[in-house]
């Protein structure tokens, strides 16, 4: 594979005189001439309002395939062992393969399938709380939020503090609740702690997603689901860790969010590099970053179902990419992932977005666009135009100035549906992907985090 | 008042040199020798493991001072027209000032309580829900979402998309449900188009907080209470806009809640710039941003009742520090508000921690900790540290080092109370309205958010 750094590359000098001679060019004058959109499986991702020309592209695409790009989604998608620092493969691909999935996974999916549709139809169940943090957590909680049918009730509890667990409680009673405590290690401070409250709170059926079959054994666990050390924590909601989702939209949608990000495999794997839309959504995101120096991103889904998108995004790019060595162990010297954040639209509108048009930073955009709504896709053009094209007039007084020029993309496609969902985060996952490949970083591993937690048990330790 | 920029300031170059001088200067050594430490009211301002020294922290009040802050903070005070560009005072602590506040607040006031112990009381409602967005919604929401005790649901809607009203819908009837529409101008598109449906759907009573009388009596209101001119809608938690809130945690909570914000103001008067919380916030805020270059600033309530806090703060200091123009109307040359994003730890340690440890960018954060939960205050305090004195152990693999010296503060108190919710809401209100100062900014207008609205509805006429 390839291992030199993405400033050695040819195409990365170019790219910085690129940005150097485009510096003055304003998005009024480039979106004019121009209609910059790609397509995947329903999915839409328009960047006709990042400040990027033909040449632009060109050269991120050159710079992808200086880092050996394509040797490297070859190796993703065939499960070989990319994360280098654990020496595991990263194949959530696998997870959605269909036919195609390893026996296991088809064998779990069977289970799952008997088993929710058992719970949703009996109702022996009236609540379902999952136990889980982290990668056991958001993607079954955007899911489950999103698209929840109601049929059954789930909630979900992450924190340590005890406050959480007592929500999820509030009005349900021990013999109709259920709880899935997932955990691939089973030693999770947070969830092992909420699964001991939850006994002693008179909990008596207890189901577990994990790797560690013994303990959860050993803990009482009614019915035992796998993890495998093949996937990865935020990758992973494709698998049994989407138990509780599963209850929530029922099998069938489960299934509907697979074959969607299945389909998402399919382009991410065959669509030339101009066309491939993870791909275009890494290589603007590295333009953005790297060369037009900004410091975060937005994700702006214009969609109430849609509002945890955000939370379970900054996870899957910041545990990701937020990383300071390469893989080969030496300090970068570039911008590595940056501060993802972000809220619904409109509600966002009336809280940060004067920062967005006013503020002295350039905060580059993902509008989420369904166009179902209209009212919801006017707000959202409007603002992604106004941070665009700004205002052009110099007799306006200085505070009614926008200067413009802020890029922005819109993804967008018909409603939100499972398919459409799995789609979408299909795409960033690959999008995190390429830009590791780009960054020259393991994705796959989050060594930033055992710090925290070595300190954290011996302040608690000291303590006692 | 003072009208020099921030950058003629004699401090501000004396500010660029120290930064310069003490870049090689790690937390690890400039921590050992001391603890930095400022009390407001019961709640502490632990600022040890930022990067500043006892001359950084003289320069920085120098700024203050140089930039006419006492004046400034004495026009706040006394209510003078201050949001220039809109010819209105910003006198939100007048609806917190108890005896010596204007005699309509105290009369709104007591009207509050003789409404909302009665919907207590008689619960002929089940329901209330709110309809408002920004700062019609984020403030109560926060409120009522920490401290709400069950005596009444509370629901909050404020996303134009339907499927918001939807879920605070659920399972509520016509007759026992109790909308309370909040909106300055009674025309908030989304507020307005949530209004409309609530009735479609059968509501019958209706409240509204407003300052169009005539506007909501059109609409049938059972019950008008004000909004005045005086307050801006990121600050008006403390008026009848809190309506909902109070109905959720109860009025005695609510006048605790003013209260707590009350002493902060006193505090904020009279306090030395030294010991004076609110101040140092800010000054450490413009630190961190103008000198050390950080780009956002991280919030983190280790506590699950203050999980919206991150999105309250959001538009407290967005919305009033995104600006770039002064108040002379000249573009600024230096950054005002960074991007503010968070949310609630431990929670946040299984997402985006990996990158505040070893991610490219430097985030400073503060840290909410609630000493009452030995659990929590133990993860957040390891969180700080590690941030502060990452590893020191050149051995380690690359990919197990954490370079630490990223900045960070705690602010703690005994309890999540209504008191010291009060307190902390209103510290970080003097902190955005001293950064306001020194940036010489009007952080109490919002003209950016006027295009998008303006292009919205021609979209909107268009599509017709």
């Amino acid at each position: 594979m390839n291992t030199r750094s993405p400033t050695e590359c040819p195409a990365w000098a170019r790219l910085l005189a690129q940005a150097e001679s485009t510096r003055t060019v304003h998005l009024r004058d480039l979106f004019a001439s121009r209609k910059l959109v790609a397509e995947a499986a329903g999915v839409r991702y328009d960047f006709s309002r990042q400040r990027v020309d033909a040449m632009t592209l060109r050269l991120l695409a050159n710079l992808a395939g200086e880092r050996g790009f394509p040797e490297w989604r070859e190796a993703l998608l065939s499960g070989k062992p990319i994360n280098s620092t654990e020496k595991r493969a990263a194949w959530h691909t696998a997870l959605r393969a269909g036919a195609s999935s390893p026996h296991e996974v088809r064998e779990t999916l069977a289970r799952m399938r008997t088993i929710t549709t058992k719970l949703r139809a009996e109702k022996q169940f009236k609540r379902i709380v999952n136990l889980g943090t982290g990668g056991s957590d958001l993607g079954p909680r955007l899911l489950a939020d999103a698209l929840g049918d109601g049929a059954l009730e789930v909630r979900f509890t992450a924190n340590v503090d005890p406050r959480d667990l007592e929500r999820a409680l509030e009005g349900a009673a021990p013999d109709s609740t259920l709880f899935v405590i997932a955990s691939k290690t089973f030693t999770t401070q947070e969830t092992m702690s909420n699964a001991a409250a939850a006994k002693k709170w008179g909990g008596k059926a207890f189901y577990a997603v994990t790797s560690n079959v013994e303990a959860a054994k050993q803990f009482g666990a009614n019915e035992i689901l796998p993890m495998w050390d093949w996937v990865g924590g935020r990758f992973s909601v494709w698998s049994a860790v989407g138990f509780a989702a599963a209850c929530a939209i029922g099998f069938d949608r489960f299934e509907e969010f697979l074959s969607g990000a299945r389909e998402i495999d399919t382009h991410f794997a065959q669509a030339p590099l101009e066309k491939n839309v993870p791909v275009l959504m890494a290589l603007i995101g590295v333009w953005n970053a790297n060369f037009l120096g900004a410091a975060t991103h937005a994700v702006l889904p214009y969609s109430n179902a849609l509002r945890l998108l955000p939370a379970y995004l900054q996870q899957l790019e910041m545990e990701s990419n937020g990383k300071r060595v390469d893989r080969e162990g030496r300090p970068v010297e570039y911008a590595t992932a940056p501060v993802l954040w972000g809220a619904e639209g409109t509600v966002s509108q009336h809280s940060f977005h004067q920062l967005l048009h006013q503020g002295t930073q350039v905060v580059p955009a993902d509008f989420i666009d369904v166009d179902s709504d209209k009212t919801l896709t006017a707000n959202c053009t409007a603002q992604a135009d106004a941070l665009a094209f700004g205002t052009d007039d110099p007799k306006l007084p200085p505070h009614k100035q926008y200067p413009g020029n802020r890029p922005s993309s819109v993804l967008s496609f018909e409603k939100v549906t499972a398919e459409n969902l799995g789609r979408l985060i299909a795409c960033y996952e690959h999008k995190v992907f390429t830009q590791g490949v780009i960054w020259n970083i393991n994705s796959f591993d989050q060594w930033g985090v055992e710090l925290g937690k070595e300190l954290a048990k011996k302040i608690l330790t000291k303590g006692k």
